[in-house]
């Protein structure tokens, strides 16, 4: 394993400092962010995130503000889903679009007010978008980042450690909705989401100083729950179907490949960016669509780059992230899989960095029945 | 130090195999890409750097490509550096900065065309930039980022190594200008850049299949050289005053701040994006800028914020890049100096992470004499 190499412009988080005195052994760059990746082992952080709660640092998804007169006009424009009927503090899951129709990001919007959203982004920088439309189309706002820095809790024990630190209320969060929420004299927007299927919130810290406050209030009242630090976990993320932006899917893919068809409103009518190509992408239909890869064999290496599928010996496809499932007892992995391969069951071949291996297309999440 | 998790989301290049068959002990992130910068020891691969003649895999400086009828006006519009007068295949380092003034990168443009340009850049999505003003102002141009995978050669015996391997033309390349050069029956735009003092080229590979090929025929041509494998050297870059996008200079600081006052026309007349703030900004003359900063004791710890910079108990600035010169015998460092404080000779405090220390602002790049 290579180290990395610290600096600056990999920037540190309020809950740096805390999260290495508690102990971090691996971590990614993400939005030119630090995100840890490993704290035991990959195996221990997802069994312990089953079981438990964890806190984990993921200001590296970074908000981008759109406030102004044109905010909804821009971010409706940036986007195929309708936001048209969009509540107030609700999440929205909406892939960004260029004119090609490939994907440039898969962000969560929260509308804040009427004027006012913020854009939880993956890592590009949709920062640098969203101000090259606004300058470009004169939209009358202001894009920036706002201080706001996220700490997730995650896992099973998630409501109960929530509740002893912003009050019983957190536990009416709905999914995908956020509650302005009291801590130490703020009021902080506490969604219901995160990068796990354990259950869980993310809290948007408004305030950079009080980062190590909220990161030891978490502490200090989940002792009994078991509480720990953790990061979103390759295992778990594969298992439970959760794409990653960069490793699943890229510029090269349009949100129906990505299976986000569901999120895509009718692109014509809202006249979004893409919207001529979405529309022929869903009149045609997608030729290739992520599914679950079942690999056989040993546990994997690392996915660092694509690896090649193949059925018969034509090209069905790549997988694209995969892992060692205990759980599960295989390997488990997320791959774009071309239309006349993508039933599940089917079985393909995958070119592992070790040699070839069979596998089996499945549904995700995956199951015990996924197959 | 923390391990760094791979994944595909951190791209590799056509030289990663090669690099890692070679040796690399650390990486960071680069505009998603992996950017190795540590072989042996920095101090070694300094020494190394400074007499010989090394080979670095700097794919991650990726190029965004503007063509089309609108392009010279989309680049231009883009920078207050004046491309009136550009020369073909010349490269011509320009500042882009936002509506505020506020630097978004700091990249080379190649003109390659009268309409076609590449945009060489440092560590934020350019590309997602140009698309977002393309779109918005409804450019006539295509943005795309084209497979260009630069690998760099570094060092005093670059010449001889490019000549035995371009053949005797690359020699007749002048500094930031770029000739086409063969290699394996295609045509390679080779410049006199890079990211070090020691002179040097940037080859613009355009075909990866010949990424090994190209790292293969370099090493063998070079045996006798000494020539080796390296990387952006943190201690040879800071004494010769090298600045890092996002590390010395962010979104927060004008062009002017940076020092690259000289590569800024009229903005007034150029019209460029942000030419408002730009021109109040040459009327008032920086307030704070760049300088050099000696810091006095034992080798400093790695830089992974900003340090204050205090002279008689006030503000004086921040420390942004810093670390142990063997040649020099100090601690250099590169550091953002308020008007009051940035006169070369002025003894200022500096808030390391293991305490205070002694420091002198001087000129750079760093001398026997900068002090």
């Amino acid at each position: 394993m290579a180290q990395l190499s610290f600096s600056r412009r990999l920037r540190g988080t309020p809950y740096t400092q805390r999260l290495e005195a508690a102990g971090v052994k691996g971590y990614t760059v993400y939005n030119h962010t630090l995100l840890p990746t490993l704290i035991d082992s990959l195996e221990a952080d997802c069994t312990h995130l089953k079981q438990h709660v964890q806190v984990w640092d993921v200001a590296c998804e970074r908000q981008v503000e759109i406030k102004g007169p044109d905010a909804a006009r821009l971010v409706q424009w940036m986007t195929p889903r309708d936001l048209g009927k969009a509540a107030i503090d609700q999440c929205y899951y909406i892939p960004l679009v260029d004119e090609t129709g490939g994907m440039l990001n898969d962000p969560v919007a929260i509308k804040l007010a009427e004027d006012r959203f913020w854009i939880s982004i993956a890592d590009s920088d949709v920062l640098l978008y969203a101000k090259g439309l606004a300058i470009g189309g004169g939209f009358n706002v202001e894009v920036f980042e706002p201080e706001i820095d996220i700490l997730a809790v995650q896992g099973p024990k998630s409501d109960d450690l929530m509740a002893r630190v912003f009050g019983e209320d957190a536990r009416k969060v709905r999914f995908f909705r956020g509650l302005w929420l009291p801590f130490e004299g703020r009021e902080m927007f506490v969604a219901r989401s995160g990068y796990s299927k354990q259950g869980g919130f993310e809290i948007y810290l408004n305030d950079p100083a009080l980062g190590s406050v909220l990161w030891d209030a978490l502490f200090a009242a989940g002792a009994d729950l078991n509480v720990r630090q953790g990061g979103p976990n390759l295992i778990e993320r594969i298992e439970g179907g959760l794409l990653s932006y960069g490793n699943d899917m890229t510029r090269d893919n349009t949100p129906y490949e990505a299976g986000f068809g569901k999120f895509c409103g009718d692109a014509a009518k809202l006249q979004c960016i893409g919207h001529e190509a979405l529309t022929r992408a869903a009149a045609e239909g997608p030729q290739r669509m992520i599914r679950g890869l079942k690999i056989s064999g040993e546990a994997v290496p690392v996915c660092r780059r694509p690896w090649s599928v193949t059925a018969g010996g034509d090209h069905a496809g790549q997988v694209t992230s995969a892992t060692w499932s205990p759980d599960f007892g295989t390997n488990v992995s997320i791959a774009m899989i071309e239309k006349a391969h993508w039933t599940p069951g089917t079985a393909v071949k995958v070119e592992a960095p070790d040699g070839m291996r069979d596998a089996v297309v499945c549904t995700l999440p995956f199951g015990p029945d996924a197959a």
